[in-house]
């Protein structure tokens, strides 16, 4: 009922229209539209109530709205299924994670407009201001082995480079594993989690941290050099929501076609939108460190380094790419 | 308190001790020795109150409690931490993954007397029935990749095997991946499972099912021919408060020994204890099903197959032993 009263309201962005007219054309009594109006008042939405002319609706709110998302969507399963929309919270990973150990179905997404305990990966912060960023993370049941959950880390960069690059017009590009990257500056993570048995996944957890609208000024000064959003970059806020939507549409379409054609298309991709390959690479973990030229990425998803000793495969780690002289 | 009442009672399994004399021991007040003894015997424990003798600790219950647990155990981490014990469950593994997402210290073990929705690999049942088996899970935070957590249900089927063996004489072997067979029946199932990063675990829950003093008229009659219990093997029941107590302390040495010392040696005494190498078996699974002879495990706990054509690693899949004839 709320979504067909936006719907309604909508269609007349500047006038007013009368709860009589409202109620006229949803078949409800004018008490019952009142009490959505206040709902939606409530939920972020700028209604403007006048004694004699009726309702108007002065603003879409700046806020991620489940009806909004709806209302932009034409997904089949990714963010069709339950939107869990926060105000704040502390991470929407771990409440993805909850969430799919109740049982949500695949698809499901969580959104926060902020977080207050944003995590990237091994546990390191993610700064995440109210209302700045997309901070969402989407449930999927995928029917991989543990091991191709990797996979799903790939085909989400390639899916939110695309949509960046649709959207933007930003040149963004993927660092491997797990970033998107703009000049060398961050604007994107990507935190993938799994629960699994030996050899059957549970579920996966892909989180995304994108830094839509975040001035310079907003970013805490150890980020100032190292990350970066695309309002900065392009001079003007961007709609989350448009970009949201554009998110999901590409993940579908990256996990769907992974599923259905399997992951070498999906290599290719990634290997295009790369800033990674050809490039030299310094390589922490493992209790180990080397440098060397990033070649490729096998179908496992791990990166090949070619050192002068030998082709390393890395699975894990940190990996840095070392400024061109 | 509880612990220490115990230790007094334990100490005259015969004669009575006056409210008297154990609140002298234990300088504090008879009400409070009462109000302990109302919880304890709530607990389970069979204590008899006489009016002018004073207390006896009458029966030691037939059950899993925790502090009875703690005062046969003799690790240093395992078992050490939390005891989250129930009378019935759903699942034991579902509480631990619960309890672990919640941030419990690696070590907590989860016990439950009967559970009402236990599961073995892919989601298939585990019957558990009340007071006749060991029906446990443990939560570990190994500083292993992702890719090695199959190495958590070897050394667990390693430990449980010898601990059996000590403690009830019993022959039983390791078949691939998961279970603990007697003359080709199943008597452990184990089934391991984990929360991860891509490069980090999280934690890792191993869940044990073990039969042992379930009568063969308890069992199912669809687990008639295929399940035995530690009971029906030697004839008579068997401590369970012993077996848990050695296959805690063997859990823990393996566990430690492959954190310290590589996985090599686990794997020989996996090899040692197997049932299925050697064997011929048949394999279904990832949509492909083939026979051949297992010969070995590799390093990464796959168990190869030579077949006709080739050398086939099985990470996953239904293993199956072909009679001999």
């Amino acid at each position: 009922m709320r979504t067909r009263i936006l719907e309604i309201l909508r269609k007349k962005p500047e006038g007013y229209l009368s709860g009589e007219e409202i109620s006229r054309q949803l078949s409800v009594s004018r008490t019952a539209i009142w009490k959505h109006m206040q709902t939606l008042k409530q939920a972020g939405y700028e209604i403007e109530a006048h004694p004699r002319r009726g309702y108007r609706l002065k603003n879409l709110p700046d806020l991620l709205l489940p009806d909004e998302i709806r209302d932009t969507l034409n997904t089949k399963r990714v963010g069709r299924e339950k939107i869990y929309y926060f105000s704040d919270i502390a991470s929407t990973n771990n409440e993805a994670k909850r969430q799919a150990n109740l049982g949500c179905p695949e698809g499901s997404i969580i959104l926060s407009e902020a977080q207050n305990g944003g995590r990237g990966r091994l546990s390191r912060n993610w700064f995440s201001p109210s209302g700045k960023g997309i901070w969402l993370s989407v449930v999927l049941r995928p029917p991989f082995n543990p091991y191709d959950a990797p996979k799903c880390t790939l085909l989400t960069a390639v899916a939110v480079t695309k949509a960046i690059r649709r959207v933007a017009q930003v040149e963004c590009g993927i660092k491997w594993p797990n970033d998107i990257l703009y000049q060398g500056k961050k604007m994107v993570g990507i935190l993938t989690e799994m629960s699994a048995e030996i050899d059957a996944i549970n579920y996966v957890v892909i989180g995304m941290g994108i830094n839509v609208n975040i001035g310079e000024q907003d970013f805490p000064a150890e980020l100032k050099d190292i990350a970066t959003s695309l309002s900065i970059v392009v001079g003007h806020d961007i709609s989350r929501l448009t970009l949201l939507s554009a998110v999901l549409t590409e993940l579908e379409q990256a996990y769907d076609s992974v599923i259905q054609q399997g992951f070498s298309e999906m290599l290719d991709e990634w290997r295009e939108l790369s800033v990674t390959l050809g490039q030299n690479v310094n390589v922490v973990g493992s209790g180990r460190e080397f440098s060397g030229i990033a070649v490729d990425i096998d179908h496992d998803g791990a990166l090949l380094v070619q050192t002068e000793e030998a082709l390393e495969r890395v699975l894990a780690g940190d990996v840095s790419i070392r400024p061109q002289r």
